[in-house]
């Protein structure tokens, strides 16, 4: 089971321009065969169907927790496209071809790629043998990161380069973990496969921070108490840097999530939703919550619950 | 983003007879339109496109909420077809229609329904428009008791018993939750539309053990520090049996999993799985791990790994 | 079984400026989750799979009934499209995301969504329990008239919004008839659920002659002799505006369709339609039929059939 | 629009065994790509898209009032596989494969294939080119016959038997019409083609009772107005017999359909079934309806109503 | 089992003006529901699946031999597509629908159609039934030619215009040898269907230099020895021309394939490709291959080896 | 372009004791996400995408002329799969899951999996970068051994056991070309990695004939003139034997196909098979082919077809 924290992994700007093109694109990043919810979904499966998990522990902790991690990283892609459809004006956009943002979602990311193909299971490769999911693991992270170079080259929206600059950091690390994994179990060399596709992660700015902070060599603990066996695995040298490989005993602190404002041409939440939120605030005090809202936002130090409110009225 | 903890939300029992068509049967409740993937995804990427947070965050913290506990469901799911699935001769399912568990699969879980057929994206509905969303939620949850109902009355495998008679009775939570949240938000009464299907949950014995324990009233608080706003709307009477509606301000404790055993004639977690045990034990030695594994698994206290390992050798 | 009317439900403009993107748009009204074949073949298979009917008959005749009214809203949603790609120059089009109305289809409407996915019978909710399914249908018809009032946003064409104006007013009937059944069943009060999305339907101008025609508030029964025991359900206050609903034993007379023109860049009906005319009127005359054509269309009076044989030649 | 009949085109026998296996397999005359939805559904696109009617009105006469036949056949097809699972005990079916049929739908026939892979819009062909979409319905009908010929050969089930006996027969009508079509616009000579699969709808026992009726030959006008210049093409001698082709003016008288009983087991239409029957009665006795049921059932003449709330009493 | 030949069976123009939505456009002739997918699958599979050779040996080998052909096609369609998208700039092309084109695959195309939807088998057709299948091809040619006509029409790229001259010149043969075979196999005489769609494409200036090469009338034997018996089947005159069909008993020579330049912003073959080429020539010489390349491509006179490498240092 | 020649790739077994449910499980091999179509179309598509052939040779005639050989592998699987079904007799079939190769197919293989899903293009990866694309499939023949040793465990039905024990050795030897590739390409040391999954194929009975033939270490050139250069990448020694690897100049010899008996309750080829081969004699005389049928199958030595005759007589 999980604790859900709302927190981001990464920072990402505020709404600015709107770009609904460029929202489309990042949704490969979300559903499609190498996006976010593939990397979720199917390491979450291999640790659920994890067999003899006692006797092989140390392979077990290290799939079920980058899993965990990628449920921040679904968290943060669907930011990004929401971020990106803020302020679109419906009745601009006919001549868009993602038509599901504004006439089936409300300005919203949905589980589908830049086509509109809804993320499927049949993207999940879970066959059990260890070997052959750890190889197929490291496939995938690989297609990833050549996915997320793609939209990064695509897109120059800040919430898009922000994005893939992270996750490219991130995603590298679980790249580094399966091959990793693979070496231990066979003894093989794979060091010399990466970077893979052969650009180096160095050259791309929006990745320096980053890397900077160390981001790319380090494993994070998703777990109050679990999955500690994942040291004996994610050890040794960096195969592109040879830096030492880290396990952080804990999950990233994280980053207070934008409140985006509503879309009211997309009824989100709602045709009016200056009235939800005097709803809200009357169930709020009934239920003897305090005045201010107990959710931490990003952009909540000067009041736009007020702003939006003066806004809509 | 999320800390994943390893209990089962539920305890369920540890595999006896196999029974691969009701493996086949219980998919349903993974990857079914109406499965725990379903509501599991809804819910998460409704809280994910959720706008104007905070002007209305009691109801966005509902859904988040909701969404962090459907994760263990999935995960229980998982657990009970990995379960039913122990044990079973692959030599002895050709007539089997589900061959994916054993072709394609490991004897695991899939994220597909009962037919076989991939979850699919398309089961979200993620409309940004909240009233519609908890309509939305209100439906899927009666359909989720609907299914849930029928695999209980064509499965009587113990897990799969075990399974439904939990499940029904925190997705009944859950349908009333939605209820509510409609209800404060229109005025209106939806009290009488309960139970749907109109079989009262106390009429299942498997239900009885977690009604005496309170779980039909309680929603849980899955996280460290958010969602504290639930409150002002998972509040007043339970429709059925009029008991106030509480919620518990942390998360379960849980269950220790089950560890299954290997199957090596589908090579779960490989041929020779004893070997992939020696490996791991090196890997923890070097990386100072105790001798002791570190997870903690219900089947652990006379030793799995050993005797597996002598039943293997 | 059926008896089919050349006759629309409402009236649609001629065709006038071609629009390729808003075409596609309405494609969602056709093939989408929530567009109009969903709602057509919801009903009908609930109809056809309802058991115990002489038991239950005016439930039954409620679904069958309201199942007879949406083939007539596939009609006009069809032609609605068809009457936005009249004209559309197919050397023009390149840049327009929805190929199959060209490449495929020949301008003319798919029984698919606004990106050209297909239509399934996954988006049919058949489960046989009463109460669930009219649950279900409420929501689908929540729903389909969050996505026409999308729909009418995004769209200005003549066609869509005479299309969307009748459609929600429709729809809306239906949202009301499906409440109306499970307050029958249950005893639950819905009446404050609605409008839902929470716009009502009198602020939307194209809404407003068929609200004046009293269309909101009436169901047609759509049989020559049966579903007379509709009115056992569909009765009592509107819940938006109080007055009575009421059930007219007939259907609506309905108007003549447009005969849209050919489209020879497509073969539509052929690279030269004056040749198959001139084997029509051949084969017209030798089974004795009238010289005037029997066929009654809108635009007749003053001899398409000539006119375009003119241009043509 | 249509006016919906509740009548059977053809005479289907009572439930009797259940055959939850043959019920599968007579879903592919539903939902697969050559099944009844199909025909349906591709003549119904056709003859919304169908330009230039005025013009070429015997050939749109054809498929659009063939297209309302289609329409009670998917109708024969539900009620078919509804009285074969009548009755299944959903507790003895582990091992069958069509899962759906139970844990998804209750008893009763999906928009799905003999897999339970759902129908889809994807089986449609509305190219818009006439000689094309009639080369299209030729073979589709062609493909179609030869499903019914097999699935009549795996399944002896009474109502599998009926059902296909019927369709064979106007299945074939239909083949035979577009084939004149075809001919009539170009002036080939199809005739040797049939039979097509080259097995005589004569040498099939449950076809002779339709051919003896002359269902053969017949093509029914099925609509109180349109439709009357099919005369027009339908016409010449049969291919196979050498008979006259003939129109009959009208829709065929039809029959009373079987009304079902519940199956609680699936909640089909409710756990408590006598419960609704309550409701509906008070509600048709305040509607001022008569005391006896409106609806013209099969098997009312002695009182099904009454005993089934006897049975479940 | 084949050979595979490196030469195409027609000359294409080498790349010029990019045009990413032409190239999505031509995707239909690739996974589209009548693309040259389609056509190979299905007579492959007809072929593999079809029974008694030896006793019906010319059919067979008519399909078996067309089916050879078709691979072909398959060939030139990804030609045309990756020709088209060869120097599209992918900062440049958000507005794009295409997306997977550049973020999915590489500038390269895919087996799917012009709105990304793959290619399935479910568009193969192999019913076992002789006539039945060929019905079915001859439907299939002749909705492949109506798809090959309109793309035609949408796309003036040089390279979109030689393909589907050459194609629709080719799929005219495989359209008359079906029917050909249906009229042997029936007696019946089909001639008068053609041209289907009824446009001759003799109306087409890019088919003028296939047809004066007498392409229209010529079916090749694609294999060293086998498929001798065609000749049994396709001769007689061409229902077009009057011209006697004729039977080459080898394979046309084919023409050098255009080698395509890298793109190194989707990194094809890499982000570096010069340092493969690298690579590349030490393994060669290595392996004691001659200092030139082996391969024969089309531009290959003037060095691009050396002129991609020139431009890329 | 391609020349075919009917010849297998292997020996397969006549028909024997017909094994429906085992043809199910081998359709995995074909239409499954890791069967032959999938092999064959991602190679297929590698390499008429693939860019800069001129300058790095060795890679794409790798590619290609692997794809070359798995055009056989599809044939092989079917060819199977029509092996297990001859001889079934659909009356007796009802409770089999796999419908279609009765209802849908003629006893035929279809382009599915064993679920009866369809291959789709969804599975073909084509990215354009070469290292990705080699990783994938390096990964993908990992996955595809999995399949085969599953499928061989639990079928054993001599075809499918011939089957598999052919394809895990041919399969293992392209596994082997894509590793040596990356390999080459990276200095990366994969040969540890092998053999994955971890059981030799040494130690399956059924392969030890292809290996003591050699098969597990040769690169056959399919192809007659090109792909030379497979040589600079095919060599070194094998990563399990140390053997060295060994390019062979030519094709396969191969073996003639097995004439499978017609099934007339399915109609393949007919209802009355040897009406058609009456009329193909009559075609073949006309033609001016010799009185004996030029096809060389494995069983014709004493008169297949005159048999078939006097058994159909």
């Amino acid at each position: 089971m999980i604790l859900r924290i709302d927190r981001w992994q990464t920072e990402l700007p505020p709404p600015s321009t709107p770009d609904p093109a460029g929202a489309a694109t990042v949704q490969e990043l979300m559903g499609g065969k190498f996006g976010e919810m593939s990397t979720l979904m199917n390491y979450t499966f291999q640790s659920f169907n994890y067999r003899f998990r006692q006797g092989t522990r140390p392979f077990y902790d290290l799939i079920a927790n980058i899993a965990a991690e990628e449920y921040g990283h679904i968290e943060l892609v669907a930011a990004t496209i929401n971020t990106m459809l803020t302020g679109v004006d419906i009745r601009d956009v006919e001549s868009e071809a993602y038509k599901h943002h504004y006439n089936f979602g409300g300005k919203g990311a949905l589980p589908a790629d830049s086509h509109g193909t809804p993320w499927t299971g049949d993207y999940v490769h879970s066959s059990g043998d260890l070997v052959e999911d750890l190889t197929h693991n490291y496939f995938l992270e690989t297609g990833a990161r050549s996915g997320k170079l793609r939209v990064y080259e695509m897109c120059d929206h800040p919430a898009a380069r922000a994005l893939t600059g992270y996750l490219l950091v991130r995603g590298g690390v679980h790249q580094v973990a399966y091959a990793r994994a693979l070496e231990k179990l066979t003894g093989a060399d794979m060091s010399k496969l990466f970077p893979s596709p052969r650009i180096p992660t160095a050259k791309i700015p929006e990745c320096q921070p980053h890397i900077e902070a160390g981001e790319h060599k380090k494993l994070y603990r998703f777990s109050p108490e679990d999955y500690r066996e994942v040291i004996a695995v994610f050890n040794g040298p960096h195969p592109e840097t040879g830096e030492d490989l880290e396990v952080v005993d804990h999950a990233p602190e994280g980053f207070p999530p934008q409140d985006l404002p509503p879309e009211t041409d997309v009824f989100a939440p709602d045709y009016a939703p200056e009235e939800i939120a005097e709803i809200a605030q009357k169930l709020r005090k009934a239920a003897g919550l305090p005045d201010k809202v107990t959710g931490i936002v990003a952009n909540d130090d000067d009041g736009l619950v007020s702003k939006v409110k003066d806004k809509l009225s």
